[in-house]
């Protein structure tokens, strides 16, 4: 069985992405969590990877990490999951939209890290992240209307671009930004799977609490204990 | 005949990416190049994809931006190119260092900026920029190390790994920037490829200067007209 090493379920919108796609998809895994932050955090994560960054997933003698590479391997090794859409062309715009999150949307990364023990009110957070906002509005809506035939998610069945949009979809939740009602049913169809109900559950479960993550704004619901 | 739209090739690392990938492999395409900060590069761009960033690959129907999923795209449309190696480990690896180039080493990208057209001396950077470096430094050898065998690149043959990390190697080059004996004939062997030649002379050749892609030091060299 394969091991998916991970970080904090509550902050860690980088392990998110493959967890959700492994479970979603029924594809069985083991758990190592490494929460961030401590003294032998750094040390925990190298004995699992050179490169130092969870999530990190293990398959006998193959060690692959970041989040991309684990999905581009797991529609290798199990291609009855189907990891990405079976049509070429909305496989091809399923990888753009993939990769655009991967390396992009830092106004939104840091100024709504994701936080799901809390929710805030809605509030302008800046040119940059409205900007990021009305892109990935526009894009979901864009997919949704020409490839969402056949299900709920960007193309239709879930696939490797809605786990990683789905810590976007935890950030547009716990930050109350405003979208489209396409886009609305988009989030309630991501927030409401069962896999990531499950991550949910276990992330407010969580007793570590980190600053740096947390905005200094006062929160409309606490979902766990206040520290 | 698929399109490559990029922008100017002094600068722009993202478009080297899958224009060395692809001219290297031998797969033949229609260059479009947008060059940036012009009152038009905006709506230019929007002509050919809704993300608004180059480089955009348009083959027949399909429009794919951003140069990671473009080689994922050239992997499965042209497969008997090669883009990533043939043993399941090795393209493992090649996909997790890619992969982590892509959304990572913000501290090297920022402080020394792709600039074909100038050499500068080596100095302190900033630690930020110094553990970027080491990590690649690591990773090169120790991918040419266990993978390397047949040929000069990271993984032997030529990759599309190689690909993503040519603009590394170029800033290494551009700020005389000290790595390991094998990191350093790693760098000789991109720098040496013809398709390389052929970008860097066509870059030698721009009459466009970016105020904001230029450090504030004085360069060694200048193989442009000075501006
Ligand atoms: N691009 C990487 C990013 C991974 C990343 O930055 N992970 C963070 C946690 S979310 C990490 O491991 N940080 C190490 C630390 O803070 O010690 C991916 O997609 O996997
Ligand atoms: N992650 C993207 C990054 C693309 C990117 O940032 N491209 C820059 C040029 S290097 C761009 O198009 N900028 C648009 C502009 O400045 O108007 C990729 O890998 O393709």
């Amino acid at each position: 069985m394969p091991t998916l090493v991970i970080a904090n379920k509550c902050y860690s919108s980088w392990s998110l992405r493959p967890w959700l796609l492994l479970r979603q998809l029924g594809i069985a895994f083991d758990e190592v969590l490494i929460p961030l932050g401590q003294p032998d955090t750094a040390a925990r994560i190298r004995e699992h990877s050179p490169a130092g960054r969870v999530p990190i997933l293990k398959d006998g003698d193959v060690t692959v990490w970041d989040s991309l590479a684990i999905m581009e391997y797991a529609a290798e090794r199990w291609p009855e999951a189907q990891v990405w859409p079976a049509e070429r062309r909305a496989r091809a715009l399923a990888r753009s939209v993939s990769a655009e999150m991967h390396s992009g949307f830092q106004a939104l990364r840091s100024g709504c890290p994701m936080n799901l023990g809390k929710r805030f009110g809605a509030r302008d957070r800046g040119e940059a992240v409205s900007r990021d906002v009305a892109r990935i509005d526009a894009m979901w809506q864009d997919m949704r209307v020409r490839f969402g035939q056949g299900g709920p998610f960007l193309f239709g069945a879930f696939s490797a671009a809605d786990a990683m949009y789905a810590p976007v979809v935890t950030r547009f939740d716990t930050y109350s930004v405003e979208v489209s009602g396409v886009s609305k049913a988009y989030m309630e169809a991501i927030l409401g799977l069962p896999a990531f109900g499950e991550w949910r559950a276990a992330a407010l479960a969580e007793p570590w609490f980190y600053k740096e993550d947390e905005v200094d704004e006062e929160p409309l619901a606490n979902f766990r204990p206040v520290r």
